[in-house]
């Protein structure tokens, strides 16, 4: 879930670009144009996916790509454009494990600064135990709490929202949780 | 708070981009070098901010700079890398009012798809009523709700927001509100 975004060359004209900060009262080192000013910005990234669940098990999905190819996650991916934080949640469930299901309401908004991400994961209610995995999942499989393969989680929110998760279960009461790591 | 994202050359050597379907198993139209194969994506950005508030009464900012120039703003900006939603939130506070205050929970998250956005207030108590706002800001003002200027507020998600804020402070509880608009 990260790639190389340094920016070397201007979007607008191509021009090599030049680190400095731009005098419209920023703070901030910035990529400008020195050819036709071009300020070029770049802002962290939501990841959006879900906590799927059938009775008193969570699907979990066995990567199939880098990074943590083999690990297992929650379905979850970048958030796109037009689309809302659900419906991207929502989108990468259906693509990374093919399930059907009713999203729930937000459970975990997770800050990971180091990275320039923010996570978030929806409760949503499985309505079949069918799953069809595409090209980025190598198996999906229901998960019951003793099972969950904490030592091959593919990254810290996932066992971080999976951990509130069953702890909000076995108090009774879904919260929504907000943390940074 | 939206500028032109449009991607025509390539950021890692300048090449113009074609827009085309990666061939990796992506669904999307992307902006793609022919010349040296980076993808590039777009992805929505947060606009983070806080509702800051000294006994009853709400601080507003009046903008100094386009979109809305004129009009009345919670203090808010976009998100920056190497920090967290909360941190974000806090620096605008500081940056666009001069504001001193102690930063409370998440309160509202509110998807505008139509532009690609993502806003998310947090509640905050003022500890003084001295403001020192920005360049960005003309006037910091408090405002009590009878006095709410509602038809001269600057963003559709600043005026959900507030609208909520005192129906929760009505109704003697705060929640975290989560919509789309």
């Amino acid at each position: 879930m990260s790639f190389d975004r340094t920016i070397r060359h201007c979007r607008q004209c191509g021009h090599q670009v030049e680190k400095r900060i731009p005098d419209d009262g920023d703070t901030r080192l910035r990529d400008i144009c020195p050819s036709c000013d071009t300020v070029h910005y770049t802002n962290p990234l939501n990841v959006v996916g879900t906590v799927p669940v059938l009775n008193d098990k969570v699907l979990l999905c066995k990567r199939n790509i880098e990074p943590r190819k083999g690990k297992w996650t929650l379905p979850a991916g970048f958030m796109e454009l037009q689309e809302t934080t659900a419906e991207g949640a929502a989108r990468e469930t259906v693509e990374e494990a093919g399930a059907q299901f009713e999203m729930g309401p937000l459970f975990s908004l997770i800050n990971v600064a180091r990275v320039g991400q923010v996570h978030l994961f929806y409760r949503a209610q499985l309505t079949s135990a069918a799953f069809d995995p595409g090209t980025e999942t190598m198996e999906a499989r229901l998960f019951a709490e003793a099972d969950i393969p904490w030592g091959e989680l593919a990254f810290h929110t996932v066992q971080e929202t999976l951990r509130r998760f069953f702890a909000d279960r076995a108090a009774g009461h879904f919260g929504f949780h907000a943390l940074d790591i």
